[in-house]
């Protein structure tokens, strides 16, 4: 039984950027990064009103289609409550089509929010779990959404049985000598487009070389940083996009040249850097100043929150 | 500047089995088990004599070509030392061909052999990371040689640049809830056969399913053993050599039913059970013994040990 929702509730959602494919953990490792998107929604009589300010603001739809509503109108029927009329405030810090999970952070964003309006009718919200499940459905798969909802860290998989995927992941604990660079361009990109440079077909050798470093990036994640640059090497998406985004693959060389190990963060064109540094090279910075890249450290993302009320952001 | 050795130095090594391509963790991920051959060396004036006991005796040649035999010649060139004759006594508990890693004890146990007798000639003897590097390039592959070298289970790698591939391994800390099983048939099998039913090309998505679950099987093993079953699974090695092992393909399908994580040791036909569970089920051990496995519970296998003299072994 779908109960609606009365008028006039609010709930607040905010959640976090991440980088996805992590080198060889490609479609399995996910990392929250710390920029976050702010989203408040609001129970009304009837009809839908969508407002976005930073991020995405004027390109976005401002309608059913907008992948927060879709998100929150899904979260409410998980819940099983419903409501006549919404409207939806997007406050974005976290940069669309560059690789750092802004659709992820849209539809977790989007059913955490749905999770705080359903709380107050007494409905049961979504777990990690079921969250983490619902998302990675929006997505395809799950490193993106599985950083957003657990925050840190993780290792995501996906059971493909007789019926629906399911999607899963289990959060690892990053080594606290580990900081983070998140180097992001102007140039936008679209993780559709860019997946149709990947080949159907890799040789055993190249499968091999993947799941070894794979294995061992999260022994260098949470063990032993020394082993970053070795378990941050990938061939099975990083050469393959590098045609299509020359500047981050340059960025990424000059990086990993400097001892910097670095990642295309999802499926770019932006780049992450895990270095045991407080700081990136001079030269690398450098390269990405004269390349377009805005360079910043950041803190390791929190786990998607979800509060009743409007809360203003600290 | 290579130094003859006196005659009359003994040493011994001692050396664990081993289970390597852990599910989806292929040329990559291997784990000691307890169960060792010795390796008793001796410097004599001329000539060579091999004695083997236990596995593998009638069955391998008692000359210069010997895989022990092979290995200590080898350690004495990388520690700059040679020995006019060599009495070479093998007593082994670790079956051939079964998947177990016999051929990995026999090198590295030979190269820690070489170690003993140099170090009491005071040469220097091989690191561990020059005993996987010098033993993986016998194998080939370093899953098996690391775990030997190193006991315990490993995350090793290989770095093929424009010279020679260089190996490396990582250690990691096995759950103390996980125990091990091993199940080996009276069947012998060949590595080098069954390699061949390997494809050289497989899906990228067959390639994105075992790196995610080589990822996860890290943090399965260390920290969370509730993952196992999700984290053994794998699409690059197993199901191809199921039609040349049927017994084993069919006993990992019954362990697997019941509930208990399960994979091939090695390239087989040996299983490898890895279980919170004290005892496996009633009906896996009697699928095991009406298709003659010997099946035991073992404990994981310490790193290689050489000592100067002869060892009498506990």
């Amino acid at each position: 039984m779908t109960r609606t929702l009365p008028t006039a509730l609010t709930a607040t959602a905010v959640v976090a950027a991440s980088s996805a494919n992590l080198g060889p953990g490609f479609d399995s490792m996910g990392l929250a990064v710390s920029l976050y998107d702010e989203i408040i929604v609001e129970t009304t009589e009837s009809g839908l009103i969508v407002e976005v300010e930073g991020e995405g603001a004027g390109q976005v739809p401002l309608d059913a289609n907008h992948l927060v509503v879709r998100a929150i109108e899904r979260g409410l029927r998980e819940t099983a409550v419903s409501a006549a009329g919404l409207i939806v405030r997007c406050r974005n810090d976290i940069p669309h089509s560059r690789g750092l999970g802004s659709s992820a952070a849209a539809v977790v964003g989007g059913l955490a929010a749905a999770n705080g309006l359903a709380a107050q009718a007494g409905a049961s919200p979504m777990t990690a779990e079921r969250l983490i499940q619902v998302s990675s459905e929006f997505e395809g798969h799950p490193d993106n959404a599985a950083a957003a909802v657990l925050g840190g860290a993780v290792v995501s998989w996906t059971e493909a049985g007789a019926g629906e995927a399911r999607f899963a992941a289990a959060p690892i604990r990053l080594h606290p000598d580990i900081n983070l660079f998140t180097a992001v361009p102007q140039v936008r990109s679209s993780t559709a487009e860019t997946r149709i440079l990947l080949p159907e077909w890799v040789s055993h050798a190249d499968a091999r070389f993947n799941l070894s470093r794979a294995a061992l990036l999260v022994v260098a994640l949470t063990e032993r940083p020394d082993l970053l640059m070795a378990a941050t090497e990938d061939v099975l998406h990083q050469p393959q996009r590098a045609a299509a985004m020359p500047a981050s693959a340059e960025y990424l060389a000059v990086l990993r040249r400097c001892g910097v190990p670095a990642v295309l963060s999802g499926a770019g064109p932006a780049v992450l850097a895990l270095s045991t540094r407080a700081e990136l090279p001079a030269e690398a910075l450098e390269f990405g100043s004269r390349n377009g890249f805005a360079t910043a450290r950041m803190a390791v993302g929190d786990a998607v929150k979800w509060t009743s009320g409007v809360t203003v952001r600290s």
